[in-house]
């Protein structure tokens, strides 16, 4: 069994907690969080630290993108493995290089950018690269609300709640329907000047609107379709989709808990989803798998 | 520069070195044919045996499935490595065994059933159970030609030519239409039983039509549906579609040489499409890949 640790308790990380559950070779050690109460999930420990629990060998990160990286250096350093869905794409590469090193120095496993987008997709892409290496691949996304989006505009100063809704435009083009409620005395003005020009929103056409109480517009489901047209060897035309239609937390949850099998068995360091042979993300025998899947 | 030999000239051989020329890193060392002329591809040589072609790295098996146990396990006991494109499902995972002791006493890499199905749809189904490990997937085909049942019919006495088109019925059902040419004085009952009763065919509903001429017939497109509902965690009715529509052998050729590509970055034995890491199977530094696919 993999003793496994969830280190957060939003969406994803009550998500990820359904889904080491279900898992048939995983047991929950506990959950790290510093709000939640001792008492509050019966038997599961809940702690302050990862230091409190003891004999886990990974911790499924269910926090936002930009605690990640310090947070997950300091356990793979450890020696306890890690999975985070960090989120930021320009910063995958440097975030990747930095989790090399300290899982190798720490002789720990690092799953790294897993989940819906990068992580499912980040596979799908290369797949169809694979398949066609010249041509062009369309991500769009939505609708629907996307968690990274809508945890950054949070942080926002005068920001009380929110929600981004992402709209596909076509040919990988989004617009961002950015839903606030306001805390009192903010100005909407410059709150919406803030966020269309952080990282998260600066390159899209982006709305912001202002409302009340936001419970009747939170859906969690999210969608996408990836679209590829390209060459394989000398012929053209050739067509490529992947569609997903989802509860966003469950699969980025279940994504992470199937990533987190898959990087125990690897070599010390980090691994992306391109690095992970698909057949390590499940539960069963090679010889079971290869005939089912292959 | 990775040697690459093509073992066979039929359609996947063709598109084989079409894919060959157009990689960045392959290099063409030769063609294997027992039928093919010696001059027949100007500079490219052509060859009766693997044994005549120098420093070959790699060997691209385009070949019938029947035939590729026996052809691959030579040249891998050799120390050459092998892709191979074997389709029989039911078989792949005796044949991945055998050329996983055939490679590691060769100290050689296969990557084998690679290409269409078993080939790129493998890898999908492998990631759409990741991300939701419990439900149904249906693998949709057609229409179009397949070509290992067109293959399988030629083989059948009386027959002068034949192909073989799948249509899909929905949830993994499919029909095959199978259009004949006859020998001269082949019985088209006994031809027909045969057929039926072949494994290619024995499973599904068939029909076969006896045609003067096929050339006017012959598309080598192809298509796919793969569908997954399942359950991610706790949350119900994740949904999953992969949908290709493409020049069937040229898609095949170009996975083969993709796999070439991965499966040499490997340690010694066999490796399905679950086996392979995405990354392996693309052209690029790992900055570059991580930074565009990620």
């Amino acid at each position: 069994m993999i003793k496994a640790a969830v280190f957060g308790y939003g969406n994803i990380g009550k998500a990820a907690i359904e889904a080491i559950n279900a898992a048939p070779d995983f047991e929950l050690a506990g959950v790290v969080s510093s709000s939640l109460e001792k008492g509050a999930l019966g038997k599961i420990p809940v702690v302050r630290d990862v230091d409190e629990l003891s004999d886990v060998q990974i911790v499924i990160l269910c926090i936002p993108s930009r605690n990640v990286p310090d947070i997950a250096e300091k356990i793979l350093l450890k020696g306890i493995s890690t999975v985070d869905c960090f989120d930021i794409h320009s910063e995958t590469y440097n975030l990747f290089t930095r989790l090399d090193a300290a899982a190798k120095k720490g002789n720990s496993r690092c799953a790294t950018s897993i989940g819906f987008d990068p992580g499912i997709d980040s596979a799908i892409r290369a797949l169809f690269e694979a398949a066609a290496p010249k041509g062009l691949t369309y991500t769009n996304f939505g609708p629907g609300m996307s968690m990274g989006h809508s945890v950054a505009v949070r942080k926002i100063p005068g920001v009380k709640d929110a929600m981004s809704v992402t709209i596909p435009v076509g040919a990988g083009v989004h617009r961002r329907m950015v839903y606030v409620v306001l805390e009192d005395g903010a100005d909407f003005n410059k709150v919406t000047a803030q966020i269309k020009s952080d990282p998260y929103f600066v390159n899209d056409e982006t709305h912001v609107i202002q409302v009340s109480n936001l419970d009747m517009l939170i859906d969690r489901g999210h969608s996408v379709s990836i679209q590829r047209k390209g060459v394989s060897g000398s012929a053209q035309n050739q067509r490529f989709t992947f569609e997903m239609s989802i509860d966003n937390p469950a699969m980025t949850a279940q994504m992470m808990v199937s990533a987190a099998r898959a990087v125990l068995r690897q070599a010390p360091g980090a691994y992306t989803m391109l690095h992970l042979p698909p057949i390590d993300l499940l539960y069963g025998t090679e010889e079971e798998l290869i005939r089912r899947l292959v």
